[in-house]
């Protein structure tokens, strides 16, 4: 998670020009291999959005990677990487009828559905695909806000799949999604637990199915330790095992974090210190980026990131860290400040670590007139 | 706030290509007169931050406006719209110095700050500048949330311009910001005793502050009525009066969402509308725009727009409103959500009023693929 040498090296040589993630793809490397290794028996579709740089999708596609992806643009963007159609799938559940259909013409055959409309929608424009009906899930142990917006209840899942077959669909499978950044290895057990019944009931019925996507949610080291690849390989083939017996199904994961989170590393730059008032206890640091610079993910002070300064071993203070827009919501950490060397000052450089995962693209296109987050990778 | 027949004709021409904001510079003239109308003695700069358009900026800059700005960026779009930098304002308190640099070779003279530690940046990179220091209010009756973090004490904001004096810039003023969407009038009321005290203590030294900016925080409507710019000035300037006297200083107002937020309306479509379990009491409407693609307003459901249908009138119930992008967080309504006719259909084009401030430049740059807002001005 640390910034690598080579990630030091790189930003010596470049010169600060407002804030930038430089994402090292040696380590994009390592933790492919990880997984890889950790889950032989199951393909990796790397979580597109998590960082779309082109030298990112180009390595992963060179190693062997499948791509999950949200929108046709991701889509071609991992065509262009030089992934086969076979090896995209098209995991949004919220599609529009004409981007199924250009999807389908780009040779996509793999959708994800939550619901009897979306079915519809692929019978139409993508008739014959195989579709996988996306499972809720409780979202527990994840660190990042887990909703009930994607996915549908087991007993709606059945219903479906079994539409799905009806309308010439080739019923696949089921996905999950156990949350973001989950540290519970229990959240996979109980997952493929829901989806082996579903796996059974259709069963019953004539109808099997024959993967499983277990989704994402690999967490990548923030703050905290977590688990290892291995620990999770592990724990989720002991489930497959418990829920599948001799029968496990193909199985999918779709790490997007936990393949690059702690590949990147952003520099910012300390734009003001300042206290509210003469005997202000908790002093104010703003940086040039913030909440809608590339951090968004620090909303509800979600996800808190290890920051390296140029000060660190002096005696620090709890700081209010905020970024660098004229919006009063562009507070990164006030609930729970973070402490920071007291001798921290105006101009010093610092780096915020595993920041590899989305943070560029949920960067504001120009908000207060500040650019997007300018991105390497090296 | 309802869209105006040039903007239903505008988007009858307009093939659907995706989510789109429309402004109707007519009425932005309008609120820029009623603004101009209902406090004659104020001068007004615009905010730029909550709508940069060009075409917005230009029409501004012809009427008379001046141009509070966020950034050198924004600073360059106001000289590039006609305005003369003697009516542009640098009205973000956290400013590299390099950017003070290059706002004084702009030609721009007013800076706000809020510590000393702004003040000797100010002084070093636009010596003799104005400065007007900003207070902390309380924000209270706001929408949107204001945090502490623009803004000091009353009683160090003595100290910052004592400083400032003394640093060699030109001690202007006052600033505060009574939160934005504020439909309290007394909001002002308070903010100007604590602007006058802060007059009355430095005169008392021999300091002769000038100028008091009122800053934004004046509301569009948006579900609910708001009060009009006419009982906002009566309210202000009876406030001005009591707090001052006969000696009211210059004063300066800054509005964005109330100049350009009901001047401009998103048209959107319904992606999908699904149930999570076949008895489920709630529906779940996703569109193809969402909190990343330019209504980060709805974080905490904060800002509530008024939503049109082509079936309203049928009748309603409450539905969850979502984005489309692969984020759990991607949701609009969902504590409290929305009622939207039941007839509603994928496909169906709503439209989202009340959207022309602070939509266009949040829009994420490429989240999950998904370009950022289109907009245009008619």
């Amino acid at each position: 998670m640390a910034a690598t040498r080579r990630i030091l090296d790189f930003l010596a040589q470049t010169p600060n020009d407002g804030p930038c993630l430089v994402v090292d793809l040696d380590v994009v490397r390592d933790n492919y291999e990880a997984f890889a290794h950790a889950l032989p028996d199951s393909r990796i579709f790397y979580a597109v959005k998590a960082n779309p740089a082109p030298e990112v999708l180009s390595l992963l596609a060179s190693l062997g990677s499948s791509f999950d992806t949200a929108s046709v643009a991701e889509i071609e963007m991992a065509l262009a990487a030089g992934a086969t159609p076979d090896r995209v799938s098209f995991g949004n559940t919220i599609k529009k009828e004409r981007d199924i259909a250009r999807a389908h013409a780009l040779g996509i055959s793999l959708f994800a559905i939550d619901c009897v409309e979306e079915a519809e929608k692929v019978a139409r424009a993508a008739p014959g695909a195989r579709v996988f009906c996306r499972v809720l899930t409780d979202g527990e142990g994840a660190e990042w806000p887990l909703s009930r917006k994607f996915g549908c209840t087991p007993a709606l899942a059945v219903d479906v799949l079994r539409a799905s077959r009806a309308l010439g669909l080739d019923a696949y499978g089921v996905s999950f999604h156990v949350g973001s950044q989950q540290c519970d290895l229990s959240a996979w057990d109980r997952a493929l637990s829901d989806a082996a019944n579903v796996f059974q009931t259709l069963a019953a019925e004539g109808i099997v199915l024959r993967m499983v996507n277990m989704g994402g949610g690999f967490p990548t080291r923030y703050l905290r330790d977590v688990p290892q690849a291995e620990a999770y390989g592990r724990a989720i083939f002991s489930a497959l095992r418990k829920h599948f017996g001799n029968q496990i199904p193909e199985t999918i994961i779709e790490p997007g974090r936990g393949m690059v989170g702690n590949a990147g590393v952003i520099r910012s730059e300390v734009v003001l210190v300042s206290r509210k008032s003469s005997d202000d206890p908790v002093r104010w640091v703003y940086l040039d980026i913030g909440k809608f610079g590339g951090l968004a993910e620090t909303m509800d002070e979600a996800i808190r990131y290890p920051i390296v300064t140029p000060r660190d071993g002096d005696a620090t203070e709890p700081c209010v860290l905020a970024g660098p827009t004229c919006d009063s919501a562009d507070v990164l950490y006030e609930k729970a400040p973070y402490p920071l060397p007291i001798t921290l000052s105006v101009g010093d450089e610092v780096l915020i670590e595993g920041t590899g995962a989305y943070t560029t693209t949920y960067s504001a296109v120009a908000f207060n007139g500040f650019p997007p987050l300018r991105s390497y990778a090296i």
